[in-house]
């Protein structure tokens, strides 16, 4: 931390997080505060074109960590299923000229009245490997985020951190993992499997809370520090790693932080980040 | 099935599954819907006795495959932490004199205050060493619940099969797992979990489904066919690996079926369980 403030070179707002901002808006108010990066949404960059939007975040000196997220391939209609893939290239073509490094791959959950969930997760790991060249050439990442398990029904059947840096290491190049304390935090091998991942698989990470009580399965994410999460001990394993990635706070909040002005939910965000986003001490003895 | 119905020979009805119920009224309105077994809750048992609950039970010929659960161990304080072994003592002679074989561990998330999961599991683990003695004296066993990963901070800090497993391997003799699909079906490792355990150490296996979309995180579990776990695929896994315990149905839900008379909801509850809970088929060679 310097005399003028926390150092917020690695710190990044997902924009779902002011989710009433526009994109100009986002890139204008996280700038304001000193944020460095803005994780971006597809439904923000269409409105405007990702040239643009891409100029925007450059102009302003913004990093884009990733785009968010895969349209859904979890779809058992073939049709379907090859207009999910062909608009997750466009998605990929749109993350590349927004200067996004990573794709966030969420892929849904079970298929309209489906049960087998190991035949969604082997779809997902087809089409996956699908998409695979068109990201390489695009020079985008496939950000494998493991969503929390409530959300397997419905929303993404990868579940755990395991599951999907298993999928990476079969898919190989060009994959990794967005990992999100919110999603993971629960499970046990989430330190180790961080520590399995290393800092070169580890594309992004996001900051959020877990609420208690929590009052809405899909939209009642905390900010940092108002849940029960232990983020300072996450940081400490990714020191130890060696990650010197992104820190990006992604906050889903319709009981709270939505229904409040973006300039203010942002400068809470940078608040509330602060001690944990900033750049790794290097060893004394290096 | 026979020409009299199904053979519920394996069949409880947990009866947190009709709220309001009393436990005379359980007994008497499972045994009416030819339901053969009761899953206990304490509280219905403190508000008669477990000498009278036991008799009851016997005299309508229910089995009673579990006793719902501990007292929650996960107390910072050690005046506390001692009166909730304690009280967990006295569980484990209510479930020996009701009949039940196991006492179900639900032994609460983070301390008031606590983000240290490690801690809180570690604590669980000593915890559970501790009652084991008094466990193994009454003939009870120490049910280990793995509890859907949303309720790691406020009711069980045993969120995975895996881990509880693991636990089970450590502490030996007179514990076992008690297996729920709402709590498990998301995993990718629940099938693999269930082949390992044995049917030794699964202790009881409780019904429910998952609902899309969930509209409350703790109460607003599925009946049985009316959401997405894949009932039948894990059945055939049980019966691959020689199972041959108790099935029971457990719901909480305050949105739907605790608002509907008990006795419908037991009428409708074997209805759709039928299918499932059949004795196994022996192989035809043996």
């Amino acid at each position: 931390m310097s005399a003028s403030g926390p150092d917020l070179s690695r710190f990044a707002v997902n924009q779902i997080t002011t989710r009433d901002w526009t994109f100009a808006q986002a890139v204008d108010g996280y700038a304001r505060a000193g944020v460095r990066g803005i994780g971006a949404w597809v439904q923000y960059v269409d409105e405007i074109g990702a040239a643009a939007a891409g100029r925007m975040a450059r102009e302003a000196g913004l990093f884009v960590p990733c785009l968010c997220t895969t349209a859904w391939v979890n779809l058992a209609d073939p049709v379907s299923y090859r207009a999910a893939l062909d608009e997750n290239r466009r998605r990929l073509d749109m993350a590349a000229e927004i200067g996004a490094k990573t794709l966030v791959v969420v892929p849904g959950g079970l298929a309209t009245g489906e049960r087998d969930l190991g035949a969604a997760r082997r779809r997902v790991a087809e089409a996956l490997a699908e998409l695979l060249p068109h990201a390489r050439a695009a020079g985008v990442a496939l950000g494998l985020e493991p969503l929390h398990p409530m959300y397997a029904a419905d929303r993404s059947c990868l579940s755990t951190f395991a599951h999907c840096l298993a999928l990476c290491e079969t898919l190989g190049e060009g994959t990794g993992i967005v990992a999100d304390v919110y999603h993971c935090w629960w499970d046990p091998d989430f330190a180790a499997g961080l520590e399995r991942a290393g800092p070169e698989r580890i594309l992004t990470f996001h900051l959020c809370d877990w609420l208690v009580p929590t009052r809405d399965v899909y939209q009642d994410r905390g900010m940092v520090g108002d849940g029960v999460i232990d983020i300072a001990f996450y940081r400490s394993v990714l020191d130890r790693i060696g990650y010197d990635g992104p820190f990006e706070i992604e906050i889903f909040s319709k009981l709270d932080w939505w229904l409040r002005d973006g300039a203010e939910t942002t400068r809470i965000a940078v608040e509330r980040c602060a001690p944990f986003v900033a750049p790794r001490r290097q060893a004394k003895a290096a």
